[in-house]
């Protein structure tokens, strides 16, 4: 039991510690938690004290009046939380705990941000979709968009810094939970009609003054990534879908390992991995699908991806094999979601969007 | 000999590696670097190899329009040079190409940020003092300014993180190479008149018509913490002084150990580090002079900072104990200049110059 701990906690380093620097949390923190974490049952308490003292600093910085400090500080509480929780699916409990507690951090440090989050909650059907609207300081007009979506365990919240880069480039950004993700999962699973979700939160987009209703596209990570593909074959509205992470179906679930596959199985509403798997092969499979993309697309996947393997690509590449306009960019040294390529992956993916929907990238 | 090239390795890895990436080097090629390099002989020619990478990039990103993202390429390109040569003191030949190359690279950079940096060349005397001026966006009005200076081994081009972090805060930033500093040590070694350089600076910084010349301060880091407080005690148009690290004098340069060492001989122009001592010790001394600073000061030393003794705090103490807003920051789990707590404490400090100076914290 201690050596598995252990075998996971190595795992959870190996393919995420990169991605934790490049999302934003403190490499102070990934490298204090490297060299004193022994094993996987420390992860949560690690990062929630992390939060913790994050969420202290926050709270000085605000007495002081240091408002713009005390945003990021909340923020880097807010991210300490989520990655305390973000594989935690063996433990339901604290992972909601921590889930639920990210949330609240997040909604303090919001209105903070020099470019503020405004939080938004949208009634749909017998659901209430959450999320954040930003829109890029100094705009003269309505704004283009990317709608950025989340994958198995990233959320609304996660984005900050890659929103950052968006709006950098004038483009407005908006983040929200669907089934299975974030506060939605209290609500939803994972199911097989996300679109529609993401599309009623498109009306809503829509319907803003300060959003071009002409210039809105879309960029999902790793799982995000298969919604970003499956939303844009449903939704005529969109201009641009980045795939950032191709996960075209789930034909490799079997060969998946833990926490990852347990996460699938979390997330769709099963205790049972064993159990999840039919219901997640046949709801997760872009086959049928991905022909019906009108919007240009960009696939972004990493050739060392040991997550994903590399044959998802050769899926999406054949199913958009006649469309006009699709680049597909695997770099050779890039893991999962070339994490560890985020300083210059992420920007490329920023510019692109921009140059599809008419932002600035000069 | 190839093990004292790995103890010399593993020394810098250990008191710098998380400064490269609190000041923009890129994690994945820290992360990577650690896990590759074997001994101090492969550090130059690994981040030169990194920054010509950055380099071909940013003229890939440039050709496309990105100026955005070609600014910053070229950015990490000159840092990853910066990096190569920072201690590289016993091979000057390689020290100086990569310092001149980095040069070349930041002015490529400079007019592509979105906050772009102005180049100055300032003749004083005999000499050109060269330097950078940013103002912040969206200013209205002339702004109060932030002069920051470098240390033994850093540059008017390193800081544009923390520049940023000025501007996000209201306040221009204002860089330059003194005497024994990058551009300047081929014109000037280290000497005891250093305020004379940068008061000639504040006099051209004074004469700008966007700059408010009653609300100009100083930040030093290491070694240039030591030249923000001389500086202050000769140039009373200061109105704010904060000390990143506290470097009271040199009576611990006999325990100093290589490449540091070695370094202060070298930007004195001394190969030999004991006939360096004597000039070292005599110049580098705030006895006498650290009484005379009158603007508010902020001093910041990590309590284990195993490179400049936490003893120098307390000579500074006693030389500000009658000062009537000398504040002391000294977290226990700070190392040299808390570089592993950059995330709290760089805005803290950008904060305070922001408070002091009229900037905004909100």
């Amino acid at each position: 039991m201690e050596a598995l701990s252990r075998d996971i906690l190595d795992r959870v380093w190996n393919a995420s510690g990169i991605r934790l620097v490049g999302d934003g949390v403190p490499a102070g923190d990934v490298m204090v938690g490297q060299r004193e974490l022994a094993s996987w049952d420390q992860w949560y308490p690690y990062w929630a004290g992390r939060g913790d003292a994050y969420e202290n600093l926050a709270r000085a910085a605000l007495d002081r009046g240091r408002r713009q400090s005390a945003g990021e500080l909340f923020w880097h509480a807010c991210l300490s939380y989520h990655y305390a929780q973000f594989l935690w699916f063996h433990d339901p409990q604290s992972r909601e705990a921590g889930q639920r507690h990210k949330v609240e951090l997040y909604r303090e440090a919001a209105p903070l941000f020099v470019a503020p989050a405004e939080r938004f909650d949208l009634a749909f059907e017998d659901f209430v979709i959450p999320g954040y609207l930003r829109l890029p300081p100094g705009r003269i007009g309505p704004s283009p968009a990317a709608v950025i979506l989340g994958g198995l365990e990233s959320t609304k919240e996660e984005s900050y810094r890659f929103e950052n880069l968006c709006l950098a480039r004038g483009l407005a950004t908006c983040t929200f939970d669907g089934p299975g993700q974030g506060e939605m999962y209290f609500q939803a699973k994972l199911r097989p009609d996300f679109h529609r979700f993401a599309s009623a939160v498109l009306d809503w987009l829509v319907a803003r003054p300060e959003i071009d209703s002409a210039r809105i596209g879309v960029i999902g990570r790793s799982l995000g990534g298969f919604y970003a593909v499956h939303w844009a074959a449903h939704e005529p509205r969109l201009k641009a879908c980045v795939c950032w992470g191709v996960l075209f179906d789930l034909s490799y679930y079997d060969a998946m390992r833990d926490p990852a596959r347990r996460g699938f199985a979390y997330v769709a509403g099963f205790d049972d991995p064993e159990r999840a798997a039919p219901y997640l092969k046949k709801t997760l499979d872009l086959a049928g699908q991905a022909e019906h993309v009108g919007c240009p697309v960009y696939a972004l996947h990493g050739a060392r991806d040991t997550l994903i393997p590399p044959a998802q690509v050769d899926r999406l590449r054949a199913a958009l094999a006649h469309h006009p306009d699709a680049q597909f960019d695997v770099p050779e040294d890039g893991d999962h979601c070339c994490h560890n390529l985020y300083h210059v992956v992420r920007p490329r993916m920023a510019d692109w969007l921009a140059e599809r929907l008419g932002g600035q990238t000069a």
